[in-house]
């Protein structure tokens, strides 16, 4: 690890993660060199979050059908992460790597579970979850489009990077357009610690979200 | 009914459905005429099963991650139904009709309950019984182009038909990809049988499935 921490230093992930206010600690290098030595992985567990991030918008549309300005959101955003979906699913093709099933890290589940159950709290707490995955996507895909060696994969985190922002955008108005701000704001900072805080222990596997 | 019957007579019906060999009975006139007095409420209906068939797409594509075929296939179908359910929100907006939810008939539940539990009937059900709601959109919306007296919705309901069709058409060939085609074409027969007999009991109503 000191040879990447060399190279990726705590400063440089730090001024990454500065542009991604929600997001309370950086990403270690620790896990930035788990996945960059495990391309393959990391790709098709890429795919799965892809789908996985359809699946919650969609899940979100089923579930608030008369909230217009969310359905109308998060059919836009089900529809770039399906087409996002499809751009690996290429990619995975291309390099001889078979679609398949992936043990998930406990980030996804963790992070959800603090979901609170009664409404409007599921609203607001729905939201800001699937907006802070987002979040983190971006910051780890900006991380994986500098520093993945391979020119073609590169490039290609870097053409997702921008979308996991807006969605993270996305999800960060719809909030704030069916709560108050205040609200929004001191729950998204207790998410947010939590989200860190999960991400403090490393998953031994390589994932987007390990 | 008898004056509808006049004009939508069951020779016609019949025409239509002869081109949609999974059909085993055509739609009654008096599904007709019931959604053709109610179109507001058929074009919300008609956005919630746009959204409910995305869903049962993405569900498929997370249940089989290694049937590399239906990944692909289902995403295309996945992402056309979002971009349809896109444009019948359109409609209802520009129409003043806001989205909602709407209790949904015992069709698309009843046929779904044919699906065998054990795999790998499980899939081969799930394949069929999709496709023949799309048989059955098809055929219906194919109804809908032809006798709804609003040209607005009657070109929208025509431009969907070939999509309706070809989705049908994918989840046989899938359905074909992974199994026997004789073992498919009893199965459908089944299915298409009972299919049929949901519908002979009119719905009270309006929906795309009544």
């Amino acid at each position: 690890m000191n040879s990447l921490t060399a190279v990726v230093g705590a400063e440089s992930i730090s001024a990454e993660v500065a542009r991604i206010q929600a997001l309370k600690h950086p990403t270690s290098p620790a896990w930035l060199e788990l996945v960059l030595a495990h391309p393959n992985t990391l790709l098709l567990d890429h795919s799965h979050c892809e789908r996985k991030a359809a699946g919650v918008a969609l899940n979100l549309m089923f579930r608030y059908p008369s909230c217009t300005e969310l359905v109308y959101a998060l059919t836009q955003i089900a529809r770039e992460e399906l087409e996002h979906f499809e751009q690996v699913n290429r990619l995975l093709a291309e390099r001889g790597i078979p679609l398949g099933p992936l043990s998930a890290p406990p980030y996804g589940a963790k992070l959800s579970g603090q979901t609170r159950r009664q409404e409007p709290d599921r609203l607001l707490d729905s939201l800001l979850v699937a907006g802070l995955i987002e979040a983190r996507s971006h910051e780890r895909l900006g991380l994986l489009a500098q520093y993945c060696p391979d020119p073609v994969l590169s490039d290609f985190y870097s053409s997702l990077m921008a979308s996991e922002a807006r969605h993270y955008g996305t999800y960060w108005v719809l909030a704030d357009t069916y709560f108050e701000r205040e609200a929004v704001k001191a729950r998204l900072e207790e998410l947010s610690e939590v989200e860190s805080q999960l991400l403090t222990t490393l998953h031994p596997e390589p994932r987007i979200h390990s």
